[in-house]
């Protein structure tokens, strides 16, 4: 076993599995063995896959015998725990009785079966995805700080290397909140690029699937994955996909950035804003023009992510709210369930109608600039007991203040690729969101990447 | 003044228009006369446009000059109260205070007026076309009776020659209803294929635009002018708007009917059954093959499009809720919007995921139709003063019966047709719809033709 091979990434691997100088089952082997000795503390799985050993042989046999999958082969990678699979159990997050979900791989799973990925088990996440905190999985940076949510247990396993790669779904941030707090990539692509068969529902018209990477290229090479048509979900899009890693490196110096300058910036962490004040200077100094503009409706967004979200999820939970299911739910889900009734109709179609008001906002801004760069968290990493948070002077919940950038990309649609810009003064990673047209994750992965290749924050992986 | 020029459709109108043997005016002059003859009695109009006559001077002048538009160039045509315009004023079927609509051609107005024709006036509605009755409209087979719902005035005005044409709007059979008790033909396209913007909104997911018409052709003559992209409709699809006129006329022997046994049949009057079955008949005689189906899921669409109109009705009101205008409502329409804020975003949501798993019915049923063949309305005109009626020995509000057999087709976004399939015991007309794929009216339209070629129940105009 190589010592430092779970430290990778997909294409630094990637060409060293096709060509045998890395063996898949030393890859898998070397991964397995961070599992055992950090996850007693890390508690970023759920569940790890019995089969994982036997498929790294089987990539290496196929290998071997001259059948390379593509960038995937032989990579071991983490599914959030609300991706059924035919091999592994799926708990959605809940230790609640009477659940029992298929054993059939959803979309993505099977997708990343096919490409030969190496499915190393059910990485935490928050119950039923309805939360930013995913405990009790420990952050990697420092065991004393919760992880972001709801795909928790994938960015502390990415971080970490107990996964080189893994699963994520954001139906308001639960991919791009825990690779910020964590400081690793998560990228949510437009909502209907990727199809969700197979995940356990939030909410219909908000969830997305994607990964959590290390490298902008990783999530590129995933995506190339998952993308495209799902027989098994009216939301996704059946139009082509790109080669979305093909296209990184190219010059960036055309493109124009985009800067929100309310909602983005009101109320953030000092360190927050400032790494992203340079982070977006630094695109500049590539030769990108940058633009600001303020969209004044955000102001309601909260409101109107609440109105979407939670009828949505009460609906899904109709049943268990009916049986009293929901008594065996954490207090802050079961809360959240349970209010949820009582939003009315005309609530929700308010909540839908801002929505076009800000994708017509933002379809305006973006006839003007081609990316959108902000902060994706307000804070970095908090404590596992705070429940509410000082932010610039203002007491907030945890909820409120951790999903504020992340949501309105969810109400719009657009994708969002969130990445690591620097660390706050305690050494905790910031992460800056970089949001493109809809369909357009090329453009997003591209300006993502020209930036990451000049700041090389991953390689300051924590040493647990 | 040609006596009859009145009685005539757009079909048998256009050419002679075109070659002068009709004049623009003169057939104008015969739809005012009509209306200043009849409409007290009928009161299918709300507002007489000021402007019919210059525009049918307009269109003299036009033509003589060899600038014919096309076949509704000069045809004279009401437009339901709901739909804005320039010239006239719009009340959307309300007397309470306070309302105050555009003067800007909304979408189907700019596109009827840009093809020539003649905007008679404003067509009665049911207030806020919020109801299946159309009070104070008067039939024009019996004046004892109702028009129907919402858009009765287009109905009644089309049926007795106080219009050639008029456009509808159907959000759970607004255009159908009317259609099938008037004896008109009535056009519902696919949800997206005409653009709505301009019109009052009812219900944003469900609401539709379309033609009331004399014959099956005309409504493909007027859906090839309202068809295709709406920039203020974010809904409206982009897609190609093929000739609907064009394939009329075509053999139909070759294609398949499906007849929808549960749902469509439970509850009719013996009247309408019967004639929809001797319709389907003939069809089979004209070769077409007949498969039978059922759809068990139609036992909730009730609820569900209850669930779907009542809040996003409401939503619409919600002004008018806070500042009490809605005590100015008819009580029947104020109940209504009252009651939709009680209905809960869960309640909505699975209205709206029981409109996916009908969907999903109908589209498997359409992968061995070619169309779906069922009666329009379980009932033929009824009386003023009924608010129940006993159908097949059950009683029933007059709006839980008028719908029935349309709201299936909002639900599902299909595309129906209602044309007149024979007269009851008292002479009343009977309407039976034809549905058809999304975006497939051509389709739809062919068979209706077929039909109506052979059964020429149009002529058996009521001479008032």
């Amino acid at each position: 076993m190589s010592a430092g091979l779970w430290s990778r990434s997909i294409e630094s691997l990637a060409p060293d599995l096709r060509s045998r100088r890395v063996s898949p089952v030393d890859l898998t082997e070397a991964v397995l063995e961070r599992i055992r000795q950090h996850d007693g503390m890390l508690k970023s799985y759920v569940h790890v896959a019995d089969g994982a050993l036997e498929a790294a042989w089987e990539a290496e046999r196929e290998i071997r015998n001259g059948h390379w999958r593509g960038p995937l082969h032989g990579i071991p990678v983490g599914v959030k725990d609300n991706y059924t699979a035919r091999d592994m159990p799926t708990f959605a997050g809940t230790t609640a009785p009477g659940f029992s979900f298929p054993r059939k791989d959803s979309n993505a799973v099977a997708r990343l079966r096919a490409a030969g990925a190496v499915l190393t088990g059910k990485t935490r996440m928050h119950e039923f995805a309805w939360g930013t905190v995913t405990p009790p999985t420990c952050n990697p940076w420092d065991v004393n700080r919760v992880v972001g949510g709801s795909s928790g247990g994938s960015g502390a396993a990415v971080m970490a290397g107990l996964a080189v790669a893994a699963l994520g779904s954001d139906t308001g941030g639960s991919i791009r909140i825990p690779a910020s707090i964590c400081g690793t990539v998560g990228l949510k692509p437009t909502f209907g690029r990727v199809g969700r068969s197979g995940i356990v529902p939030h909410t219909w018209s908000l969830d997305t699937a994607g990964p959590l990477t290390r490298t902008v290229a990783d999530a590129a090479l995933i995506l190339n994955v998952l993308a495209g048509a799902d027989p098994g979900d009216p939301s996704c899009a059946n139009r082509p996909v790109p080669d979305y890693a093909a296209s990184l490196g190219q010059p960036v110096r055309h493109l124009s950035v985009g800067v929100c300058r309310n909602h983005f910036f009101d109320r953030n962490q000092d360190d927050v804003s400032n790494a992203v004040e340079r982070a977006v200077s630094d695109l500049a100094s590539q030769g990108m023009t940058v633009r600001e503009f303020r969209i004044p409706a955000l102001e309601y967004g909260l409101g109107a992510i609440f109105a979407v979200e939670l009828p949505s999820s009460t609906a899904y939970h109709d049943v268990s709210l009916r049986n009293g299911r929901t008594g065996h739910f954490e207090p802050d889900v079961r809360t959240l369930v349970e209010v949820g009734r009582f939003v009315t109709g005309v609530d929700y179609l308010k909540g839908e109608q801002l929505r076009r008001v800000l994708m017509d906002d933002f379809r305006r801004v973006f006839s003007e600039v081609d990316v959108i760069v902000a902060p994706t968290t307000a804070l970095t990493a908090w404590r596992h007991d705070a429940t509410t948070l000082e932010i610039a002077g203002e007491q907030e919940s945890v909820l409120a203040a951790s999903w504020r950038l992340t949501y309105p990309f969810n109400l719009t649609g657009l994708p969002s690729i969130s990445l690591p810009c620097g660390f706050d003064r305690d050494g905790m990673p910031i992460g800056m969101q970089v949001a493109a047209k809809p369909f357009d994750e090329l453009t997003a992965l591209r300006v993502a990447h020209a930036y990451e290749r000049t700041h090389d924050w991953v390689s300051e992986r924590p040493t647990l």
